[in-house]
């Protein structure tokens, strides 16, 4: 059983996989096992060579494959912000085009725009995606209601749509690929920028992954791999039109000479993304640890047993005075926020839980808690979380 | 000794310091045990974030007292080139400002300022610093070249230089510190971005560390630390006017709130150039290794030996018939470069002595090969490598 190989869950118990995955023990052998061979063989040889681009070329094809996409559209990155900003920056703007990003977005992409916006003379528009969650009784109503929205706040000269797959906060599924038609019949033909930090190893992701034109994703959270690591899918679109940003050797056509003829500069496929030097042993661990989640069921079962669980949980927090789940409905996966209005300040309802080396996590926008089901959750896990809130909901000092 | 700590030397002679280190044993198990201690108190978790922010201040100050500044002037990266470029695409431009970059600049550096010019419309100037090597037959007639050839390619418009501290190709020392000097007289007062890929952890960085703008460098080359792990000091100038490129929630000074006053958006130290996610164990192992240097003798004393060796097997090759040394003196620190022009072509002669388990690399402006010597060099791989050349370098087929 994954869960068995993961000492990170030995010893507590543990909701926040959204923020970072238990690392399997097979697959911190794996890294180890890559840096003795890479020591072996180099680390700076002939001999290593093939071993490295072995490496990542299983790792860019397995990625490739999750992502329903050819190899040559998947970046490797550092992290899932790297892979967003850097195509972003490297986008065709024009001074006056209009970006539109939902209001659940990661502050860190959202600054990234901001920034992006003051250089560029560009301008911000905001999609509210926060407050569906009260509308929204289902996942039909949630995605029309998602496409009403966007229809509602796309102007003449929005050049770029930001939304991520899997709402980080509120945990509610955007409908990426109808999102993604609705702006190819739009005049200005917007890029599609999609955050998929929580979706990637947890969803099924290819028809997301397919339509959009920067998908990016990490390995740190639901795939259970180690920190340091992502990947981003890229349009066939990206490729031609946008510029690489943070260039590196690895963007360089030929690292030797570099070519006078500016287009032939950089790599024409995703690699023009990638930088220089990164971790090679990571990506063994990477592997190792979709291999165990393969091993455990198709995608499809995966998400099965997660809202499995993730739903139980929901029920249990409807039924307990003073707890407020955040939607309206059991979650589209396994992300369940909500709110204790009479209980003690969120940081320290996750300070008081961590005590019993029970965690989840606080979020800021919208104040609330958040636990996080994988397929690693045991039945026995949501009990003891539904039991100590039941404690401390209602335990806070009124405010008045 | 440190020798006996690598497996990478166990089995062949190695000369590629200079394009990757070895890794210790020790370095490698403080890495494997960062991990473990992760997973025990996290991965996410109140408990967990007291280690991490310790193991990020303790490696943001070891590399901070090795460049002889304070930490805030630190900025952890993954490699040099992300070191180099990152906050290079955030130095106030203006249209029309020329870059003078060396013509010994990695190809990945001299790729992000032609991205750069060609976005900003900036120009680009050449310093010729290759051809030094024909002229200069100690460091200081070396260094009084560079400042006149600096001198002579200075425009009224140059805003920025760069300049790698220790030639990757030819193995010269820049003078860093006297050229920071002369561009302080310029009335533009120039920013200078040093790549310091070989010369950190090798010969003492301080005072050129101190005098630059941008000094960006890698733990995995002579600091035999781990790949995917680097750093730059920043001045506190450009902490100061330049603006962050590649943001994330870690160049944000509160990831929970965006603040609408946009310059309170990015933390003021070199944080702002920091991005998201990155690899956290690994900076124990980087850690790790610079200790073991430590241990085997003062910054100077190992550059001592380091030049023992090189200038030993400088000597040796002089006196090869067929073999032709690119410098006229006895290199300043680890880096051999020659030619062997009556021998195979510069990958074959590679390939060959790899046969053996005998690794130098070639490099291909100027067309030679490169020998890298470190402190872990044994006199007898000296040897083999010149015994090795003697029967190379008249063995080529003469090419008419």
């Amino acid at each position: 059983m994954l869960r068995d190989l993961c000492p990170a869950l030995a010893n507590k118990t543990y909701f926040n996989y959204g923020g970072q995955g238990p690392l399997p023990t097979p697959s911190l052998e794996a890294i180890t096992c890559s840096w003795k061979r890479i020591q072996e063989l180099g680390p700076f040889t002939n001999d290593v060579w093939p071993y490295v681009a072995k490496e990542i070329q299983a790792t860019r094809s397995q990625l490739a494959k999750l992502c329903g996409v050819t190899p040559h559209r998947i970046a490797l990155t550092e992290n899932v912000t790297t892979g967003c900003v850097l195509p972003l920056w490297g986008l065709p703007f024009s001074e006056g085009d209009r970006l539109l990003i939902s209001d659940c977005e990661h502050p860190g992409v959202v600054a990234a725009c901001i920034e992006l916006t003051r250089r560029q003379h560009l301008a911000i528009d905001t999609l509210p995606v926060k407050n569906l969650r009260h509308g929204a009784n289902d996942q039909a109503t949630s995605d029309s209601l998602v496409l009403e929205r966007l229809e509602q706040h796309l102007k003449p000269s929005t050049r770029l749509v930001v939304l991520s797959h899997l709402l980080w906060n509120t945990g509610q599924l955007m409908p990426i690929s109808a999102v993604a038609k609705a702006l190819s019949h739009h005049p200005q033909q917007p890029f599609l920028l999609v955050d998929a930090a929580q979706s990637f190893a947890q969803v099924p992701v290819q028809e997301a992954a397919v339509a959009s034109d920067i998908y990016a994703f990490t390995g740190h959270k639901w795939a259970c791999g180690p920190e340091g690591l992502g990947g981003v899918a890229l349009s066939e679109r990206v490729l031609v039109e946008a510029n690489p940003t943070l260039i590196g050797w690895r963007s360089l056509q030929n690292e030797g000479h570099l070519q006078n003829n500016q287009a032939e500069l950089f790599h024409h496929d995703s690699r023009r993304f990638e930088v220089a030097t990164s971790c090679v042993p990571l990506m063994a661990g990477l592997r190792c640890s979709l291999e165990l989640l393969e091993t455990a069921g198709s995608q499809q079962e995966r998400l099965s047993q997660i809202r499995q669980g993730s739903q139980k949980l929901w029920n249990q927090l409807q039924q307990l005075t003073g707890v407020e789940t955040l939607l309206n409905s059991a979650p589209a996966a396994g992300l369940v926020s909500f709110e204790l209005p009479q209980g003690p300040p969120a940081p320290d309802v996750v300070q008081q839980l961590g005590n019993d080396q029970l965690w989840i996590r606080h979020l800021e926008d919208p104040i609330c808690l958040r636990a996080c089901v994988h397929i690693t959750t045991e039945e026995q896990e949501l009990n003891t979380l539904t039991t100590a809130l039941k404690q401390l909901a209602c335990k806070g000092e009124p405010s008045n």
